[in-house]
């Protein structure tokens, strides 16, 4: 028997995974992102976890299958550069994949995190089966991932699936990626934490927001329909241009519940096409926490395949 | 020898032409659609200017291939139903290709207008070789085309690439599709020339708007200018989402030339993310008024082939 790691790194949490090769996971440790001071030591922390988890298990470097990273901003997939992660300081054009492998002597794959997150969900969460499919994770950053005709579409230079920034308004507050009037900049968790402050008059984390609505509080209740309102109508524009089966709907904010859904569901239906909105399920990302270290080892899985 | 039959339906004009095997166009006649006073008048007229070209040609049913036909809407193409046409009155849930099987004893093949403009660029005109292609047309209404990974790509109900009901505002005009702030309700010709009046104190057609812009009228210039921008943030957004090698401009908004198409590709180059942006080619369809009887072509060559 084989096995294959898993990594999850975010600008929150580094996750990493054991898995077998049917992808039941056996091992799993998450840190703080944090605690790493500068790239070098954030490397570092990549690899002796890696190392960790593999000796904790009583295994070698040779029974590992590969190792399989999502990372959180655009990558070059199958040059494995890390072109620039947007909320990680000091990560510019940098030849990751060779780095790991010439340390850990094991396979390197990797990718985009949305792109592994929709990976897994169509594969084994919410959407299995489904040929085309949009996933929208919803952070810091809004990222998203999508599968058409049944495989992972990475577009020409691997950074396809950025629904975080589609354009809803000509002008808008100006977005991390330097355009006017993102998705993002409506409705990353900032933007919301802003908002709430604003109509709270202090602050207020995302789980209490969401746990106010669920009290059914007014004021919470307005910020989630209003975030989903948004959402809704760029996601219609995904609908109508796309056409898929299947949005899920993954990240902390998604954590809000039927309130935020709710309002993306209605709003779809009254501003995306007929046809198109007929269609195509809302849905809420199975895999939760997990998705990113499944969609890794999925990578693995799949690549090692083509071998 | 066999030959091909490409038809294209557009609110303004039918086009037919015969085609060779290697989609080599042999003859082709042009109507005016008005000329048709309801469907069945329409389902005629196209039936018999099909038996005319084949008569004229001294062919028979039997040397025919099969019947192509490039639709002004949406379209199951498999099934093929067109489910309605935006800007032709009567047409909903029709039978077509059952209808025109029947009396014509030829293969029929049918598709949404734009996808088949998509596939003649991405096969014979500016775009050929590309992989990942977007395709807009610019008329009355404005349609969308996407070849993904070198395949058409119509989506789970064969009714994708609807890029001219991408919102691009979260209020703004409604929409013949009922949504508000669609790309459409903002340069749809009708918005054009209701803009040009607004500004000229007269009616003045999109060719003269064309002929003034490039004799330097500073009027003229500033309504082609505003246009490109708003394509320019919509296509932005596009670029983001699909990563696209280029995009394919077509329709009679596109022979508005430079002056449109600088501002569309100033505006990608300052809204879409950076690695995206410097990849993508803004195009000027080649194939221009004939891309859509060559790509109706197109079509019954790749399908016949499967069959």
């Amino acid at each position: 028997m084989k096995y294959i790691i898993g990594v999850d790194l975010g600008g929150t949490n580094l996750r990493i995974g054991l898995f077998n090769q049917n992808i039941r996971l056996i091992d799993k440790r998450v840190f703080s992102t944090q605690r790493f001071k500068d790239k070098e030591d954030l490397i570092e922390g990549i690899i002796q976890s890696i190392k960790n988890i593999i000796k904790d298990n009583a295994l070698k470097g040779v029974d590992i299958l590969g190792i399989g990273l999502g990372l959180p901003g655009p990558v070059e997939w199958k040059k494995q550069i890390v072109y620039f992660f947007p909320n990680i300081k000091g990560w510019h054009n940098v030849k990751l994949g060779k780095i790991l492998k010439k340390r850990l002597k094991i396979n390197i794959f990797m990718d985009n995190d949305a792109n592994l997150i929709c990976l897994a969900e169509s594969r084994m969460g919410v959407a299995k089966g489904y040929r085309n499919l949009v996933c929208i994770t919803l952070g810091t950053g809004v990222g998203g991932g999508l599968i058409i005709e049944n495989k992972l579409y990475r577009g020409t230079n691997s950074v396809a699936g950025e629904i975080g920034h589609l354009p809803i308004s000509q002008d808008g507050p100006i977005c991390g990626c330097g355009a006017k009037g993102c998705l993002e900049s409506y409705v990353g968790n900032l933007r919301i934490m802003r908002e709430a402050k604003r109509i709270f008059k202090k602050d207020i984390s995302l789980e209490e927001l969401s746990r106010l609505a669920k009290l059914n509080n007014k004021k919470a209740i307005k910020i989630w329909r209003k975030t989903g309102e948004i959402l809704g109508i760029a996601l219609a524009g995904v609908v109508n241009l796309l056409n898929p089966q299947a949005i899920v709907i993954a990240g902390g904010v998604s954590n809000a519940g039927e309130v935020l859904f709710k309002s993306i569901r209605e709003t779809i239906r009254k501003r995306a096409m007929p046809i198109q909105a007929r269609q195509v399920k809302i849905l809420s990302s199975r895999l939760k926490n997990d998705s990113g270290i499944i969609g890794a080892a999925l990578l693995v899985k799949m690549e090692v395949k083509k071998c």
